[in-house]
């Protein structure tokens, strides 16, 4: 059987395609605009095809994807979308066509949960049995991962809606949610900082208030994680945490928020609530790691 | 090796012991005021103490108690209460004494982790991979089970201390939560609703109010474990919950709080969230489910 993966993060900007052998060792990778569904997923499948006629067959898939997903192996649409902010890929299925085409399993999972579990496995939460991971980029989204694995329950997690206090200077956006309005997304994703400001964060002026007030509402998810499930390690990653005072302002707040009711000692806010060690390459990791496993367990079942 | 089992399940106002042969079979049982932890344990260690000098030794004794709780197995206060608002309670050492006296493993969790493992085993989460399971008592918590075993991460849930938006009918009640004034527990709790009321919801006429207000913050945290850890179901037990109007209130608010947001069929809410199948037997089955576990460990290690 080829050793070959082929892998895909679906983002709400970019797809990042790679065909690898394993998560060191990528062989061929591609970015493409997100656009519609089929010229998308259509480049995507055309990319795996062209690298496969050269290099050999893949053995699996792993898509990483935003959401929300169907992912009951029972549902008939299952692999497709669900009511997603995204015009054009509401019921997109992002299986199908690449199990048609390239004859081998393809696992699906959210483009966070393959965060976590890249994170969990190779980055920031190495030696973690509960982490959680966030990203906050234009949603804002979490998976958690425990013992190695990334939880499924009825759905996955959709942290980046949960309802937030509001900062007393920020009383006038209503947020952009299109299902919540003021949820956290509505208020902190990069969509809600463009709306508010007119700008995203790296172009407003030093010492602008904006990383104070999006601190303040991510810093509410991380009180709200602690308590909710209490992990060994929150990751936050995502373009808005590239500004170092939003992960300062987040701890901040979030210490604010639990009063010190949770005696974390000896482990510290700074050192519960970290950046990613894998940066921007914890999606598609995730996803080769994905595409990893479902190859091994075909290879255990053949065996 | 004896099979009897010892298991201890703690509460705010009273401690219910057993010996039992497994979950189905109790032999012996004795019902507790929590008052000091020098009084109430030893009463706990006398009628273990009897009971066994009647029918046998112990093989191992699970405990199931309030928190918060230190379970770090390499802390030096593994297994004592940390900062809780009980009197007296905080630092108290729940494990020792009962493992030196018996001379078996003593398993120690929280009393809704145990209830959500029992709930998840026996009751009305069986064959769920992901539930959740809350308690509205005196105090609200909850737990967390994922593929028959609860989660441990730095320390343990302890969802009752989010923080949830005012019900406009309720501005006034500064909330009772010694960390955190107005959070769930401060504004919703069986000890909330006596310091608004002046008694408990079963002793309010008819037709009063306070079920709507309960259940309003009550369904924000259904809708927020919905967000944030999409269980497969969401076990709602407790004194408070023993009002039928409470959990229909919280229900309505969930979806309300939701918006649609997660299409969560062919489960409704109305399954989604639901009330304990083992009633008030939930602790103390979980605490023999945890007694259980240990006698299986320590019979495997020594076969």
């Amino acid at each position: 059987m080829s050793s070959l993966l082929g892998a895909i993060e679906a983002g709400g900007t970019k797809v990042v395609c790679v065909v690898a052998r394993d998560a060191a060792t990528v062989l061929a990778e591609r970015r493409l605009a997100t656009t519609t569904p089929a010229a998308t997923l259509g480049a995507a499948e055309d990319f795996f095809a062209t690298v496969s006629s050269e290099m050999g067959a893949l053995s699996a898939i792993g898509i990483a994807s935003f959401g929300p997903l169907d992912m009951r192996r029972s549902s008939p649409t299952y692999g497709h979308l669900l009511a997603t902010p995204k015009p054009g890929w509401e019921n997109a299925d992002l299986v199908t066509r690449f199990a048609t085409r390239f004859s081998c399993p393809v696992v699906l999972d959210t483009d966070v949960n393959a965060a976590a579990l890249a994170e969990a496995l190779l980055g920031a939460g190495r030696g973690c049995g509960v982490l959680v991971y966030v990203t906050v980029g234009t949603g804002i989204g979490g998976g958690i991962v425990v013992s190695g694995r990334a939880v499924h329950g009825a759905l996955h997690p959709e942290m980046g809606h949960i309802r937030v206090l509001r900062h007393e200077r920020d009383r006038d956006l209503p947020g952009v949610c299109a299902f919540h309005g003021d949820c956290l997304e509505g208020l902190a994703s990069g969509s809600a900082i463009r709306a508010r400001y007119g700008a995203p964060l790296e172009r407003l002026p030093a010492g602008h208030g904006a990383p104070e007030i999006v601190g303040y509402y991510l810093g509410q998810l991380a009180a709200t994680i602690v308590l909710m499930i209490s992990p060994e390690r929150i990751v936050f990653g995502g373009g808005v945490m590239n500004n170092d005072r939003v992960l300062s302002e987040l701890r901040s707040t979030a210490a604010r928020f639990l009063n010190g009711y949770l005696p974390l000692a000896p482990t510290s806010l700074d050192e519960l609530i970290v950046a990613p060690a894998l940066g921007e390459r914890s999606g598609i990791v995730g996803a080769i790691k994905l595409a990893e496993a479902a190859r091994t367990a075909v290879t255990e079942k053949h065996s």
